[in-house]
Parts: structure tokens; C-alpha cells; sequence
């Protein structure tokens, strides 16, 4: 178990006083660092610098934080704290554009406290806790669901490439990409893993290389443009990924390379999955086009080592997203079962039972 | 003009002595550093750690530093001139494996010393130099070719994406698949480029975006994984890439991640063009799956940077280069002009001329 996300209560017998706990994942794979704060500033940074970053872990730190930046107010009122909360929630609501779970997450506690009862502030600071520890335990279920129905798509002896980290270090455990992984391993099948290393920050190699070698899971890390080459040589049965944002018609938004590893997928005829829960899908978007796209530093690519490895003052475009085109996608696979095309119909379906 | 690989006399009215002067390329962008040499151990070194790159310039390198060698040979007669000579190029040829040019520039220089009747040793290191002085002009003139016959295939305001560095600090001078962009700006064209950074060693931001720059040309760094994104919003007129060896059916070599890109300008109906020269070309090999393939050492993507990007001992595949199935191949800008499909006809008579 990998604790990405948890809240650290001061004492056995309360939730409150408490802080957000979360691993620090600009440190890895050198450094396990644990963070704990309790302070709106710290949470922002937090996920707008990927301290704690992958959609699913970054909607339960953002709740959990609110929390926990919540219980030090000091409003006087139900009314006063409610206007306050949302103030840091909307906030909050800045430090990242493209994942959909931040906004759904935040808007889940700020509606809990709106339609609660609760007249006493210090109850109220409780109740958000815990809704930021059911949004937590929530995902943990969902992803050990995703697992179990993604499963069914490995058998004995595969080899999966996933992109970016979109495992237990995304989530609250489990993953959603390497979900399936985890359920197949633990069920007794030998699978491997090509981790694209995931270029700027290296989220393939920092991340989804340390958490598998963790779990004994074998694990190769290549470079971005090697995945083309590694299919070509029939290395790779399945590629799994996540997503940030999933439009009603299916196309998904993922970490930059995405799209590019569904197009190679395509052309070698390997099965292309992505894996998300449902409070991923922003059925509010009808297509890809419409999903923001985060733009992201320009010395992300230039100084992301410490070292200059461009030119000081070369242009650089730095996307951190792009959106994989329906088409491209086998199936996705959700806590609920494996969507498959046309997604307008399954996901309307899988959506319809779903309180947003 | 950037002097990649230059001979360096040291008395202006004679070619001996003199040494091997190349761009230290692993120290760019940040220093602009020239190297001299005349140890055969230095120039195996230079060849084998990317000291000088780019299959034209590693020919060019290959036979200045061989000649530099050998003017320290201290054979009495011809025939043990040559028997060392071939020793010292039998070892160079063990530096790296994929690149036809640098067994092609060596076997010239050996085969010159075999069928010259010159029986002064003195004059035969000579010979070596204006052998290897005549193989590094040939590529010059080469590359400007390759650019003018390249350059008819962009208009004003064309945006090219390239990979790796095919430009000047990969050949004598103007490269190969960055020719044609230099041949068109001084044409007056305003052409743009995107330049792939190209991991593990960063070719593409470190020395493409340097020269680019540096020559006055509007270029982009992209990640590798941004290509598809790029692509995408319509922002790529054309892709042109090196190569490192291509086979009789016009199956290409070169950098990795070269054939990622090629299927996805084919996926985007982007035209894909490979420019090389003739040297390049290995007619003795039929297609791309006899060329060999060079695997280059696991800690170039685990730490490539001085900083550990992924676990310490977690397994690394770094193949070094790919082969682009001919199918994807639009045409192959040559000195001689652009061979098109069926590229086992053009590329026969292309090279009947040829003297090998």
C-alpha cells in the first residue's frame, strides 16, 4: 500500500485537530517524503507544483486539504464559514485547469455543507473531513473496482505499456492504468510493464517505475520515442492509460504523449485502454475540443534537470495535456465495467445512475 | 558557418603536421568548446561518446582522426604503413555500429592508400589528409545539394518538424534534413521550425535548436511526446528527418523515435522525408530488418541528466536508432535529388553511378 493521500489526525479519539498528508512526489524516486500542512497556500502549491499530481489524488488532496485549511477558521456562523469554505474552494479550484476530479471534488464538499443541516461551525469542519475522507475511500473502492473489470483484458505472460503515472501514486491506492496490473498480479498472473519515461517531469520513470519495482511488479523504462520501436519488435499486448478529463462522446484528455502513444497503438494494431473512474467523465463537455489544456513552463523542457539542456532563451510549447480522439480508444475502463463505442450511448448509460 | 570537423595544421604551408579539430558536441548548448587530437584512442573515444555525431560528420571525424594518427606511425616501408593504417581503421570501425558512413570513409581511406603506387611514407600520410580534406569538402558540397533539391519541396512560411540534429553539427556544414531549410531562408523563404529535444541525449534541443538559433531561424523544442499534439493543430507542413543507413528498398535508419514520427505524420497526411546522401546509402543491405541495431547503455536515460530520473536499478531498453519502413516514406532527398517509390528502382539507379 502506498499512502498518497491520507489526512493525519492529531489524536486517536478525533478527526479533528488534523492535516493533509501526502507524499512528495517531486522527491521521488530518490527521496519518500511524507508533507503534512494545513495551510489553503501549501495545498495550492502543492498541486499546482505536482507535489501530489494525478487526477483521482489531486480531487482527494484538494479536498482533504480544503479540510484541513477549513478547521482554522474562524467564522462565527453556519452561513459565514459556508461563504468562507467556498472562497478557499474556488481558490483552490485555480491551481490546475485540465482534471475534471479537482472541481468535482471541491464543488462535493462545498454542496455537502450547503444542503447539511449542521448549525454548529466545529461539526461542520468535521463533516468536511469527513466527505474528504469518503471521496478518498470512495477512490480507493473505485480504482480496486477498475482493477477487477480491467483485469479480465490481461492474461498470464502480457505485457502492458502504460503512459505517465496513473497508479497507486495518482490515486488513493490501486491506480486506474495500473490497476488492472495490480488485480492480475495478485490473482496469481505474471504481467509486465513498459513505462514510457514521460516527458517533461518523468512521471513514467520517477513514478510508475518506483511504485512497480515496489510491488515486485517487472518493470521497463524507455523513452517516449522508443514505444513506436518496442511495439514494432511485438514486446507490447495491451497499452493502458489514464485520464485527466473524458468528454461525453469518449475523447480523453491525458498527460502530453497520450495520443500519440494511441495513434502508434493503432498502427500496430495493439488494443489502446484508457482507465478512469466515473468522476473523471465530464459529461458536461460534449467533445475533446472543448477540454481546457493546461500550458504549462517553458524551462519545464529547458531546465528540467537542473542542467540547461536548450538553449537558455529558445521558444518552447510545453502542453501538458492532449486529448486522445474516440476513435483511437478500444475501451474504457471504468469501476462500473469496460465502456466500449459508440461512448455517447455507454457512457450515457454509465453516467445516468451516477450522482455527479 | 559552424566548423563540426575541421583539420587543423599547424604551419600554413603544409598539411603535417596537423590534428583533428572537432565541436566537443556534448558540452553544447552551454559551451562552444573545439577539441584536437591526433591519438587514435581519443578519436575512437570522440566517435563512440557522441564527442561528434551525425553519421556524415562521423566519417568526416573517422578520417581526419585517422589521418592524424598516422602521421605518428613510425613504418619504414609502405606495406607496413598500410598494415598499421588498416589496423588503426579496423579499430575505429569497432566505435559504433549503425552509421554506414563511418566504415565507408575508413574502407576510401584504406582503399586510397591500396591503390596508390606511392612508396614515401611521409607522402602517404599526406595522401590521408587530402583524402579525408576531400571526403569532409565532398560532404559540404553534398549537403548544399541536398539542400537545394530539398528546398523546392517548402514554401514561404512552411513549418518543418525535424528530429534529432541532421543539420551542420552533424555534417561538414548545413546538414541533411536541415539543409533544405537553410537553402530556403537564404532563398528569402521564411521557414519555421519544430525541433523534436530527442531523448535520451538531447540532440534535438541541445544542438538543432542551438545551430537553428544561432543561424537565425525560428525554431520551437518540443518534448518527443508533444510531436502528435503539434501535429494535430495543423501547426507541421512537413517532416524531415537524417539518417544513419538506408537499405536498398529504402527502409531508413536513424535516430529513435524517428519512426514514431513518421507514423504519425502519416496518420495526420503530414509528408514525411528522410535527406541523406548516397554515402548513406548501404546498398549491400536489402531491407531495414539486416541493419544492426546499436543498444546504448541503461544510465543514459536513468541519469542522463547528472540527477537519477528513475530507480537506480530499474531496467532500461535504449535501443539508439529505428528503422522507418519504406511505406512511410514520402521520398529521400538525395545530392542527386528526391527518389521517390518504388525506392528499389530509384535507389538502383541513383546509385549506379556511384562509386561506392
Amino acid at each position: 500500500m502506498i499512502e498518497t493521500v491520507r489526512w493525519s489526525q492529531k489524536n486517536s479519539y478525533g478527526l479533528l485537530p488534523g492535516k493533509l498528508k501526502i507524499i512528495d512526489q517531486t522527491r521521488l524516486p530518490e527521496d519518500l517524503i511524507f508533507l503534512e500542512t494545513d495551510s489553503i497556500e501549501d495545498v495550492y502549491n502543492y498541486i499546482k507544483n505536482l507535489t501530489v499530481r494525478g487526477a483521482p489524488a489531486i480531487g482527494c488532496a484538494a479536498s482533504l486539504g480544503l479540510a484541513a485549511a477549513c478547521q482554522k477558521l474562524s467564522s462565527k456562523s453556519r452561513d459565514e464559514f459556508i461563504v468562507e469554505a467556498e472562497g478557499y474552494a474556488n481558490f483552490l479550484a485555480k491551481s490546475r485547469p485540465t482534471a475534471v476530479n479537482l472541481f468535482w471534488a471541491l464543488e462535493k464538499s462545498i454542496a455537502m455543507l450547503k444542503t447539511s443541516t449542521e448549525t454548529n461551525v466545529q461539526k461542520l469542519k468535521e463533516l468536511m473531513v469527513l466527505e474528504g475522507l469518503r471521496i478518498l475511500n470512495q477512490d480507493i473502492e473505485m480504482c480496486k473496482s477498475i482493477g477487477k473489470h480491467g483485469a479480465v483484458l490481461l492474461k498470464d505472460g502480457d505485457t502492458v505499456l502504460t503512459h505517465c503515472n496513473a497508479g497507486a501514486l495518482a490515486t488513493g491506492d490501486y491506480g486506474t492504468a495500473l490497476s488492472p496490473v495490480y488485480v492480475a498480479t495478485e490473482n496469481g498472473l505474471k504481467i509486465s510493464v513498459y513505462s514510457d519515461e514521460t516527458r517533461p517531469l518523468l512521471q513514467g520513470s520517477r513514478l510508475t517505475a518506483w511504485e512497480l519495482k515496489r510491488a515486485g511488479i517487472d518493470v521497463t523504462t524507455i523513452c517516449d520515442n522508443m514505444a513506436a520501436q518496442v511495439m514494432s519488435e511485438g514486446k507490447i499486448n495491451i497499452v493502458i492509460t489514464g485520464a485527466d478529463r473524458i468528454a461525453a462522446n469518449g475523447d480523453a484528455a491525458n498527460k502530453i504523449g497520450t495520443y500519440g502513444v494511441a495513434i502508434l497503438a493503432k498502427y500496430h494494431n495493439i488494443p489502446f485502454y484508457i482507465a478512469a473512474p466515473h468522476s473523471t467523465i465530464d459529461t458536461k463537455i460534449k467533445n475533446g475540443t472543448h477540454i481546457p489544456i493546461e500550458k504549462r513552463d517553458q524551462d519545464e523542457v529547458r531546465r528540467g534537470f537542473g542542467k540547461l539542456t536548450a538553449p537558455a532563451d529558445v521558444n518552447v510549447y510545453n502542453p501538458a495535456f492532449d486529448v486522445t480522439p474516440n476513435e483511437l480508444i478500444s475501451g474504457i475502463i471504468t469501476e462500473g465495467g469496460i465502456l466500449k463505442p459508440p461512448y455517447t450511448d455507454s457512457i450515457r448509460n454509465f453516467m445516468k445512475n451516477k450522482i455527479s
